[in-house]
């Protein structure tokens, strides 16, 4: 942590903010409850007394907290907008988290130490030197040819996904890429997304003012009656690791979603292939945008997981009906990738490094699985696991009637985040009523994997 | 032109088609004319006759052309069509057009021989070498804070601008940017935008379907009482060098815009500030965001033509209150530029790189602007130059009751690629009667601009 500046002060208190206002909203604190003392949770944190004050002024302005004289920090009643105002996890692998947590379980960090920086730098090197200065200029407005050409190849070999080149389309991220998805598609679109999934979408096609469903998710993955019972006309799925339950969606659901989608025009199944690339058990779990014969899978992928995610690169595979409507509202669109790393990014895949880093990856993640299931059974009597054969995540019920805010806020308590299952769920929508908790490991090491168990341990068993 | 994809082949002929789809479209042929033979628009063009084949078969096809047998191809008639059809100008600066004008007056190019290429590696490899990998890391989601300080600084020295970094948010576009802007505001806000004006705003708001109202623009710029009288909320204007007519607003009527938006609630300029960088003629322009007491001026701003296009590195200026609002709905956005060329355009901006560019690039493209306005008036008389004090095109006010699609289209025979000033109309507004063409000249070379005016001297005298 360098506090120089201005805002690296103002990052820290927001984010001891954050971290209050999650537990609080999150139902970790109840209604009235008294807080820990500043003194303390300055303690807890290893940050100043003057950083929680300012969080906990923050928090009683803008009233989630009563403060009492002389008595401290009490919960105002939240009833009715708690649910509404979850937040979402930002995108971390940054080191200031340790700052709050020493460990956190993040599903969404990545282990960055083993990516091949050398050769990524040698590549990069390689094309700012081409003496034609090609990478100045305007690229192709659907991404460069040679990286679309790459993507395609692996693609194929990879994922079983059946496309030309001709048919990808280069974004910077999941977010941008949907949002073009929607500019695609009539005003009038219904969405439907997984409950529980992805908490972002509901945020993004909030913002995007079209309508969407959550659909419930057993486990299989999506369930295809809801979908059918439903008014939607494009579901977003995660059929490879269903997030967040990782369950892999089996093959004759995978027909039945298909089916769905020939049975009316204008239904399409956006396949999020977040994390297929790491899967460690059995055999790999090719597309599902590969068993479509009718055109109507659009399968989106990135990079953020499996390279680094300040690359911001991930793609689309449009079906040749969706190419053609591109071409004819969105042929205005420039992609918003720097051409550099395209260009570099074209060479790391048709020269083999990925290939070789996601073997690399694959290997290191299921050590890291392994860890933590085997710390996780040797700790914890009458849990379950779910959802450990791929990605870089996992389920664990806890056979107990307490409920998992209360894991979380001890976890919390003793340095570690970990996530209810809960937060994956919409607004207004039951959620289950067992404790179940989730585990990102791909950007802890086997030792802070090892000792972060040991404190769930002493956090939890006393429950 | 190296043919070997398919897609290289497949961008030839759709370039041919575009070719003369944009001619026919504009009215340059009129219903019912015969357009020059395959063999003579493949040797104008240079390329082949399958290519000219393909391209007049798909226009055909598509109802541009009739082909009589053994008497060639005429214009079909497209009356009504036309106006809403117009096709949007590439972003360009690539050689490939050289395939199809030998000059190019482009608007959008720049000139990519005067970037200090070796500068920029130096700073990328700088960035890329950093032991503690943080450019692997996911950034701060509104942009990495050295930039938005770099660029704070800049802005107001440069540009007049009041800002601090927290008001400034990195994107990858004038696109993406506008499309953030647009899910910051209520669905109901209606756009003003320029008439004329920059061509893909009509296009992007219709994609995003909200509703926007063209506005007259006169010598000083935007009509305020043309404003005033429509229902629009939210105007994009560009006051520093209006594109395409390249006045530049009289501080009154910055105060009359300002008064508007004043007087409502909700209503907001958006200033767009696209080239103000090069400016040849008195004293730079401040921005109209400098003058603003009231928080209602956004001030968009861009590298892709004072740096290079294939960054895409744009951002906005925020007054606190849309901060706020973004705070509130759009945290869950994650800055979509790559961390490497954020932290090397930090580098550059804050180690004076940025200002000697601009100085250096000030020089070339004024040298370039009083060889075309040399060559115009020897070439031409009775022409009115207008617009060429600033940025990097200009335009030509002709003297002739011939239609300027005449102009456009003896210009193209004779390799020559000039924009006549209607395509910057909104469709369905009166478009002028004198005849005006927009000549950017940015990319072609002193030679290459006294060679084309003269190419366009034979072209253009004997009408």
């Amino acid at each position: 942590m360098n506090g120089d500046t201005t805002e690296e002060v103002r990052h820290l208190y927001m984010k001891v903010y954050e971290y209050m206002k999650d537990l609080i909203i999150s139902g970790a604190y109840a209604f009235g409850e008294k807080i820990p003392s500043k003194r303390a949770l300055a303690s807890l944190l290893h940050c100043s007394l003057n950083t929680v004050q300012s969080a906990y002024g923050q928090l009683v302005d803008e009233g989630y907290l009563i403060a009492k004289e002389k008595k401290g920090y009490y919960v105002a009643n939240l009833e009715g907008v708690a649910a509404d105002m979850r937040q979402v996890e930002p995108i971390e692998v940054s080191q200031r988290q340790v700052v709050l947590f020493r460990y956190n379980f993040s599903y969404q960090g990545i282990d960055l130490s083993a990516f091949p920086i050398t050769v990524w730098r040698r590549l990069t090197r390689e094309v700012l030197s081409d003496e034609t200065r090609s990478f100045l200029e305007s690229g192709n407005p659907k991404g460069e040819w040679d990286l679309r050409v790459s993507i395609a190849t692996y693609l194929r070999l990879s994922r079983g996904v059946q496309c030309t080149p001709n048919q990808i389309l280069i974004g910077s991220g999941t977010e941008y890429l949907l949002q073009l998805l929607i500019q695609l598609f009539d005003a009038e679109t219904v969405y439907a997304i997984e409950n529980p999934g992805y908490e972002k979408l509901a945020l993004m096609f909030t913002r995007a003012r079209v309508s969407f469903r959550p659909i419930n998710v057993d486990e299989s993955g999506l369930v295809p009656q809801s979908l059918a019972d439903s008014d939607a006309d494009v579901v977003c799925i995660t059929p490879s690791h269903q997030f967040p339950t990782g369950s892999i969606m089996p093959v004759g659901r995978r027909v039945q979603l298909l089916s769905w989608a020939q049975e009316k025009e204008g239904r399409y199944i956006i396949e999020d292939d977040y994390d297929s690339e790491f899967r460690f058990a059995g055999k790999p779990i090719p597309s599902l945008q590969g068993l479509d014969q009718s055109g109507r899978v659009i399968y989106l992928g990135s990079f953020s997981k499996s390279l680094f995610p300040s690359l911001r690169i991930s793609y689309l595979v449009l079906p040749d009906q969706l190419i053609y409507r591109y071409d004819e509202v969105l042929s205005f669109t420039v992609c918003p990738v720097p051409l550099t790393e395209q260009l570099t990014l074209a060479h790391f895949l048709s020269r083999g490094h990925f290939d070789r880093h996601l073997n690399r990856m694959r290997k290191l993640y299921r050590g890291k699985r392994d860890t933590l299931v085997a710390a996780l059974k040797a700790s914890f009597s009458g849990i379950r696991i779910e959802g450990a054969s791929g990605g870089c995540h996992l389920l664990v019920h806890l056979d107990s009637q307490i409920p998992e805010e209360i894991f979380v806020r001890r976890a919390a308590e003793a340095g570690v985040k970990v996530y209810a299952l809960s937060r994956f769920f919409c607004a207004r929508t039951q959620r289950p009523r067992t404790s179940t908790l989730l585990l990102g490991y791909a950007s802890l090491s086997l030792q802070e994997i090892q000792d972060a168990v040991e404190l769930l341990k002493v956090a939890w068993n006393v429950l």
